[in-house]
């Protein structure tokens, strides 16, 4: 069979691997395709910087625009907006499939991209945008697809699962756990887009719109991070056997005007009986629940060179046999078109760990302040402490904004010293 | 666009879900297949037999001959060897796709009917014949493609899981497990099939074929049940932080003579530690270790009515889209032809517990015992009991000609009262 002929473009860390990886493993590939897969070119932006791979006399190139006009299959791992963006529409134009580990781009702008591949009727998948090499959206897009997707819980950052895990197990702060992440390599010098969620808030809206069959961007995922969890929340969720996870989570909601869809990342309270509690260091998982099938988990390495280069290899796989039998893969859902629920209108739950006087009626007015929010409570724990006590709520289910009201109000109240610890729960039964 | 006449052959618990399905998501269906799906008929035994769901007037036959003669895609859940395999064939032949959930045809007869499918140029897809719900085969097939796959751990009978989960949760005996079992419904009345791995052992045939692109059935795979594992093997494995389960496990082994497939179901102690250990009741999980993408775990529900026709709606959406874009997914991959290992060949390591004669030179003997065949001992804890003592044995890694050879050997020997415990160990660091 003739070759198809691959790009790369980008030789970091999972290109250099997915370069790594075409060679060694060629004689598979060609038999699991159909035909060779022939490496063409890599475009790097400096010839001559350091690698993790030997590319090939003569392969390097730092004219990317040039190269993707002469590939069958293009192999997008430089990350962020642009080049990448205008590299995969020409590609596409110039009628390549695309393989992208691009979670940003896609999360920003995904739809025009899908759009340019409907057009150029070519295939653009991206499986390794989203929980590195853990099969998820290959499973949510075709395996589930006879099913009613109801809820998607995942853990899909692995610097911050390592920080929370260290706070868990070791008992750290967040800068120290922090220090360590970054120290192992697990955390960047600039840590922003995993700690505070931008990274996990990208997954998000790609998982949401899978999920859903509806466009979700980053822009409609209600985003909080890590860095303002503090010990003692990690020590309070223990306390109630629970384990404190940044959790990316969408959701189909009920209502009166029709469903929606409900995005969200955010540090969250989940019981250590659920199977994301034991998802341990800087690994992923995602919780899938939905009406047919029940509750599936799928678990692995969320990041690094070489598991994510495996996830962008079984995509150029699949694109190439799709290349070579004239046909293309799914292509965007975004047929039920379901609107994004503003973060107030979702559905959660709260503890919440307030001081206050050790006196007759607190726990009276406390309950109060739930009760004119229209929030129920699950339980109550209180621990006097000389002249202070503390109080430990779990709210019932309700709004967000209800919620938040409800916090609002505790720290108005003159029997309340301060409200210490404020976090979401998640994983239970409602 | 003209609808895609669906044929449903069996209406037990998993045809009476497909039926409810393909009428409560028709409009889902409708838009992610790109045409509605016509449920044109349901093959029963019996017209009049008593039924989970309501079929439509008229879609009852007990002539599924006829059947899937008039049928685009046919749904294949009778189970067994026939009539199961002529209908798919005769499907096949007459230009049907077909899905089926029957594990023990394609463990039996696999190749056969994936040279029928090739030669119609139509799918036969089974996600729902290994580990129900769980998607498990297409991450293997597809997502996996482009990588090395090395070993695959599974629980994927949850029968036994359940009762092996409730002798170590429990204290139980097998026999009062199993009764408990039964009691709930997750063993049959006869649980033969189960209990003794025959079940499992057709789902590691498929797993291994798919993971090392080879062919394996049935016959290939060694099977040992968990009828014979005692309340003192469950905790003998506590004692030593492990838990017992059932696994399916398929290798690929190096050797002189190139690479083999080594396939097994038995009973083995694995640490608490790994992440299968945590797999209770009657879930199942499939581990996965490859070379680029590391260690995947997939989980799940892995029988029942609703998740296994989850799994096979997926297949049907994915199989009714191919046919309307006039291709096919990937058929058979067996091109590797690696050799499956006779299990004296296979490498693995045993935990061996004896009750001894407790004097000077008893360790000596036993542990000449292990070097005569040529296996290293990793611990060996000792405890003595009044004119007993026992000794708990964990080896090193050899094969299983070798340490079967050893508990032989250990049999005979005057100072060895009772082997108490055998059991293989699996899942740690070799």
């Amino acid at each position: 069979m003739k070759p198809l002929k691959v790009a790369v473009l980008g030789c970091g860390s999972v290109g250099s691997q997915v370069v790594r990886l075409l060679d060694e493993q060629a004689g598979d590939l060609t038999a699991r395709v159909g035909a060779p897969l022939e490496l063409v070119g890599v475009a790097v932006r400096r010839l001559d910087a350091p690698r993790e791979v030997k590319v090939p006399e003569g392969l390097l190139t730092t004219d990317a625009e040039e190269l993707v006009t002469r590939a069958d299959l293009v192999v997008e791992v430089i990350g962020g907006i642009e080049p990448a963006r205008s590299l995969i529409l020409r590609a596409l134009d110039h009628g390549a499939s695309v393989v992208t580990a691009n979670k940003a781009l896609l999360a920003a702008d995904g739809p025009a991209l899908y759009a340019a591949a409907d057009l150029a009727a070519r295939d653009l998948f991206y499986e390794a945008a989203v929980a590195g090499a853990i099969p998820i959206l290959r499973p949510l897009r075709e395996s589930l697809a006879g099913d009613r997707v109801t809820r998607v819980l995942g853990i899909v950052n692995g610097t911050t699962n390592f920080i929370l895990d260290k706070m868990d197990t070791a008992g750290s702060g967040f800068a120290e756990a922090l220090e360590e992440a970054q120290e192992l390599g697990y955390a960047e010098a600039d840590p922003t887009a995993d700690v505070e969620g931008f990274d996990a808030a990208a997954k998000a809206a790609i998982l949401a719109s899978l999920a859903f069959h509806s466009r979700v961007t980053v822009d409609d995922v209600h985003r909080e991070g890590i860095s303002e969890v503090t010990a003692a929340d990690v020590q309070s969720a223990r306390e109630m056997g629970s384990v404190v996870k940044l959790l990316a989570i969408a959701e189909l909601r009920g209502g009166e005007a029709g469903e929606a869809v409900a995005v969200r990342v955010h540090p969250a309270m989940i019981p250590r009986s659920h199977p994301l509690a034991s998802v341990r260091e800087a690994f992923n998982a995602v919780f899938v629940e939905s009406e047919a099938a029940g509750e599936l988990m799928f678990y692995g390495p969320g990041a690094g060179g070489s598991p994510t280069a495996s996830a962008v290899l079984g995509d150029l796989v699949t694109v190439a046999r799709n290349q070579l039998a004239g046909t293309r893969g799914p292509g965007e859902s975004a047929y039920a078109e379901r609107p994004v629920l503003p973060m107030g209108e979702t559905v959660t739950r709260y503890h919440v760990a307030i001081d206050v006087d050790d006196r007759a009626g607190v726990l009276a007015a406390v309950a109060n302040a739930f009760a004119d929010q229209g929030v129920s409570i699950q339980t109550v724990k209180q621990e006097g402490r000389g002249l202070d006590a503390q109080l430990v709520v779990v709210s019932h289910s309700a709004t967000d904004a209800q919620l938040a009201a409800t916090v609002d109000q505790l720290r108005t109240m003159d029997a309340v010293r301060e409200v210490t610890s404020v976090m979401r729960v998640e994983g239970g039964v409602e």
